[in-house]
């Protein structure tokens, strides 16, 4: 694992600084690293969660680096609507990863509720934080504020703790993250050091995982709030590219015919001058220049042919894949199979560790 | 599994009456119950133990109602002491069973930490209660109420929900509990009704276990203060004839020659008392009739050799199991293979019942 500085108090600059040294060693030794990502599996992921997260996944496997996408099915359990359809969401996830260039082979894809050894790495993890330190988890504190404490359930509340398991369980020691997700991981470094002291005899069982902050892009949705599935203002990568035209042509823009890069001034029009640029690897600026006064019609005319020829070749490989339930069903069987072994490796070491052997 | 009456609510004394009617139904037809029984493994076990609880198990057991004994080693990951030297306090326990009478063709005897199909049943049992009801759990509130929120650890605090998984694994349907267990119990029951209505599909994945309350008779430490380990006022089932009756010659008693039972007036003497009678199969004022005026040292000798006695067939056995690790080793063994197999047949049951097979 990487050497980390004292991290208990990063902030975000200093977590934006440790991440481009991370990036240095990244490029210069991939093999000394281990990702952990993975997602909820709550429906169709969108341009939002690409720019977002899972380019930049693709990216650091295509580099080198050994990686884990756990599939947080016991995430949603408290979420209805999706526990019915849980089948369906988890399959059109798998083949979303295949589609952007999760590769089965280097990347290991595998569902929570299908690796018991994970989920055993609750039990000492639990006995490691106290009901202080899970209190002070700001999504619990804004749950508590927002809604009332009857509605944050023994689930939520533990969550830092499972996403310990999560990442420690295979030993990652580099984890994506946005910036909102540093106190949790500061949690599992938490976790991983006390255990290390108190039953490492000296040696390490876990390492202390890194976060590697993303420069996410600030992509709006359609409608100029926050990209969201419930809120139908996203291009679902599987979307098709009639469906993707007809969402871009409805987007919010403003009166002003003249097009320009001005996210704070024009936030809706900046948004989509952003989504062309990431498309077709230019800055706002330029896509803006281009269009000048031929006013909102043209930009998103623009937007649209950039996102559905960007995502064309993606969405042809989804299709594919979408034809060939068997290998998407044996990419999970070979993923959870992969993960099992890893996490029963862990959990022996655990066993030994804490003397669980009789 | 037995019928219910709507027991949400039920007191002590309709938990007491419950039991009544539970004990007729144990003695028509045992085979309708699966009780869960268990220990921390602390240290031997005592003479409190003994007659408290342990006693009440083998007499269930032999009724014919089928056993599951777990020995809770992740409940005493905090306590450091014991964790050092975990290894040796689990097989004295699982020694202390077997002499007492625990039978491992008839009953499971197994460790927590061993069955991870057992506790992967947290996750979604996490998500079936609030934190505001685990903050009721009168352990829990003792606890910030003794020390302060940052020493209750997240183990202890979701303590309720693992004790769920431990009784419902196995569907249990029956727990001999002491009154004060009565709370917990009750989140059991909550958990196992809260997941048949959600994932059941009109039908019943877990029973809602019983309480059977045992009458426990209220035996003093030699101290005259609570049995406790720590305390070396009790006397251990392993302990030799002299160890007892060492212990029992320095007990404490008051200044009155005539030997009277008067459990409120003379705690200390009619607990010896108490305790004699239990090994003779007497009433205490039965033997204190006996002793009458012969004061306070024959009362410890006529119970000094009351407990020898009754204890030395089992303390025979006890020696005979110490000498064949092997057995010890094997039954354990044994006891795990088949805790995980029937934790396995649950979990895939929860699966289907979850929808998370893909």
């Amino acid at each position: 694992m990487a050497p980390a500085p004292s991290a208990d108090t990063l902030g975000t600059s200093a977590a934006r600084a440790r991440s481009a040294v991370l990036e240095e060693q990244i490029r210069e030794d991939p093999g000394r690293f281990r990702m952990l990502t993975g997602d909820r599996p709550t429906g169709r992921l969108h341009l939002g969660h690409y720019f977002g997260t899972l380019h930049n996944r693709v990216r650091l496997q295509d580099l080198g680096v050994e990686t884990y996408v756990i599939i947080a099915d016991y995430q949603v359990l408290t979420d209805r609507d999706v526990a019915d359809t849980l089948t369906e969401h988890v399959e059109e996830l798998v083949l979303d990863y295949l589609a952007i260039g999760v590769d089965p082979e280097r990347s290991t894809i595998f569902t929570h509720s299908a690796i018991p050894a994970l989920n055993q790495l609750m039990l000492p993890f639990l006995s490691l934080v106290s009901v202080a330190e899970l209190s002070r988890n700001p999504t619990v504190k804004d749950e508590i504020a927002h809604s009332r404490q009857s509605a944050v359930s023994g689930l939520m509340f533990t969550y830092p703790v499972h996403q310990a398991a999560d990442i420690l369980f295979c030993k990652g020691n580099l984890v994506p993250v946005g910036q909102d997700q540093l106190p949790h991981l500061e949690i599992t470094r938490t976790i991983a050091r006390r255990f290390n002291d108190r039953y490492g005899n000296g040696g390490t069982v876990f390492p202390e995982p890194d976060a590697l902050l993303s420069r996410a892009p600030l992509l709006l949705g359609t409608d100029g709030t926050k990209m969201s599935k419930s809120r139908r203002n996203a291009v679902a990568l599987a979307a098709d590219a009639d469906e993707t035209a007809r969402l871009l042509k409805a987007a919010k823009t403003d009166s002003e015919r003249h097009i320009t890069y001005d996210p704070a001034g024009r936030p809706e029009v900046s948004s989509l001058l952003l989504l062309a640029a990431l498309c077709q690897n230019r800055t706002p600026e330029e896509v803006a220049d281009d269009i000048g006064s031929a006013g909102a019609a043209a930009l998103k005319k623009t937007v649209t042919e950039a996102v559905n020829e960007y995502l064309a070749p993606l969405r042809a490989r989804r299709a594919e894949y979408a034809q060939d339930r068997a290998y998407l069903h044996r990419t999970l069987r070979e993923g959870n199979e992969r993960a099992r072994a890893v996490a029963e490796t862990t959990l022996a070491q655990v066993r030994t560790a804490m003397k669980n052997h009789y």
